[in-house]
């Protein structure tokens, strides 16, 4: 008894292995199919070593005091993938930062003015007008794009107005703020382009060379399959549709670049804030274009797959009846 | 001269006039269009004014203290549109801080148990490594949708054990924290199921309705035009492909179709995290089925694209030359 659950033991314990090891292929893999992943990583774990130091070492501690806790956060909130959504994300947060600031200011210098019994009632409304406005606006189609900065105004008013109620000083807490995430900002962009900096301006250029090949591997793979059918496989129809559909190549392949649409608009965006780089060494790049010829490439993915959905029709012509209707005519 | 000027003026006050009716127009328009955008604004509002209430009034403010000010953060960031996303984020806050709260706790009191010169060394490494790992696992395509989480445990595991180092009590900062965002959690999720609840449930079925409708009028478009059609405006080929082609209405309707995949399975992501309500009354509902009979819909729009080409190709067959061809056979 006691052998076979030994045994039952060392075939899971050799299971447990086998996952284990598979699941660290798997990361290799994954780590092996962009390094830049890997990358990116590092330089994030980078930028919050670098700002945690002002607070972990002391003469900077001494310096700055407790609010560089905010850098952190910033940093944090900052970092992203690309150089240019973290400079479009860092402006978000600094313009944010500055109107809720300018905001905060001037309305609790009002409240102020306006005697104990007035002031909570003025900050309240305030904090309640801030709040659906900017929430609004946020909603705005063309606003969309900058959802983050009206989140940043939100939440900087709401605390600058609220701690300089509690704390008496609305000026000290918002330039304070501003300072902390100026450095957290500063420290985050610094990293960012210094570092094996990743542009989103290459990305978008690889994922529209990507899409143009996955179109034309599809097309190609279509062509192919058709000149191979024989119109036999009729029968299976209606089992094709629903379930073979999306692991047939030409599907899969063409899947990516018919759902682009999102990704590209958003890298394009990214790469409007990137400065001149590599091969695209000049201002004012036509980023926008790519999102344009990312949109008829879209175009050509429905008719390649209007294609694919021929192929498997349940209504074929079959290659004799057409090769003898081309001789007829 | 003076005329001319006053004149100028007036019509550029006119204009300025104009303007600001055709911008309140917009906005009434943008309203009533959906009147869930406002219904969102003033819950925001409300929310924000909540929580900030916990501070401008003296009897919360004595309980709690300044920490408070964590839950007005927690709120702006955590209220989302939908009830679904709200408790989605919700839940990735919740446990990006407990987890982060809870290492945070125990390599602070490993730290401090190394002594003075060791644990600064301990704590900046421990935050290279989580700000690394962090990084990399949000990456990893299965947990992409906890992107916001893994940003909540970098950061607050950063906050929690550099104020610990300075403030000499780790465990009292998290605990600290906790409660705070747990207070603001608490306000937003209450706010947004109570009052005017808008649920992803209810939007992802409307949206997938609308995409029928829309493949179907485009269908119904294609088809009455290739009725009119006399295939005399040939030779306007290569300018309609580029131009008109998304001015027309079956392109318009259908573009936002082609393009709702990812707009789906956000939805469809929030609607698992809803309570049953209205008339998805029952736990469970299979909410991944909306987004696989949005993939089929939108493997239709792909084909009736294909037929718009159609339309536009320039080779066109006479309808004379193929009712003669139905005749005939």
């Amino acid at each position: 008894m006691n052998g076979v659950k030994a045994a039952a033991m060392r075939k899971n314990s050799e299971k447990g292995g086998f996952y284990c090891k598979g699941w660290i292929q798997n990361v290799w893999k994954f780590c092996k199919e962009d390094i830049n992943r890997v990358i990116f990583s590092l330089k994030v774990g980078f930028a919050v070593l670098l700002v945690s130091l002002l607070i972990l070492i002391r003469s900077p501690y001494e310096v700055f005091g407790t609010n560089i806790i905010w850098s952190i956060l910033t940093v944090a909130i900052m970092f992203e993938y690309t150089v240019g959504s973290t400079f479009n994300r860092g402006f978000n947060r600094a313009l944010g930062s500055i109107l809720a600031g300018i905001l905060a200011v001037i309305i609790g210098q009002v409240a102020l003015c306006n005697g104990r019994v007035a002031e909570p009632i003025i900050i309240g409304i305030s904090i309640f007008l801030i709040g659906a406005l900017t929430s609004f606006m946020k909603q705005w189609p063309s606003l969309v794009p900058y959802e983050y900065g009206f989140r940043v105004i939100l939440f900087t008013f709401c605390l600058i107005i609220v701690s300089g109620y509690r704390m008496g000083n609305p000026v000290r807490t918002a330039m304070d703020r501003l300072y902390s995430i100026a450095i957290g900002g500063f420290v985050a962009v610094l990293v960012n382009v210094l570092i094996f900096p990743i542009w989103a301006g290459e990305q978008l250029h690889k994922e529209l060379v990507n899409s143009f090949d996955s179109v034309a591997d599809s097309l190609e793979e279509c062509v192919k399959k058709y000149l191979e059918d024989d119109g036999s496989d009729n029968l299976e129809f209606s089992k094709t549709v629903m379930d073979q559909f999306p692991d047939e190549p030409a599907y899969r392949r063409c899947k990516a670049t018919l759902n682009s649409s999102a990704k590209l608009e958003s890298l394009a965006n990214s790469a409007k804030w990137e400065p001149p780089h590599g091969r695209f060494c000049h201002f004012f790049y036509p980023w926008s274009g790519y999102v344009k010829v990312g949109a008829v490439l879209r175009y050509c993915a429905y008719e390649v797959m209007a294609l694919h959905g021929v192929l498997h029709s349940e209504i074929q012509v079959f290659l004799s009846y057409f090769f003898s209707l081309q001789i007829s005519t």
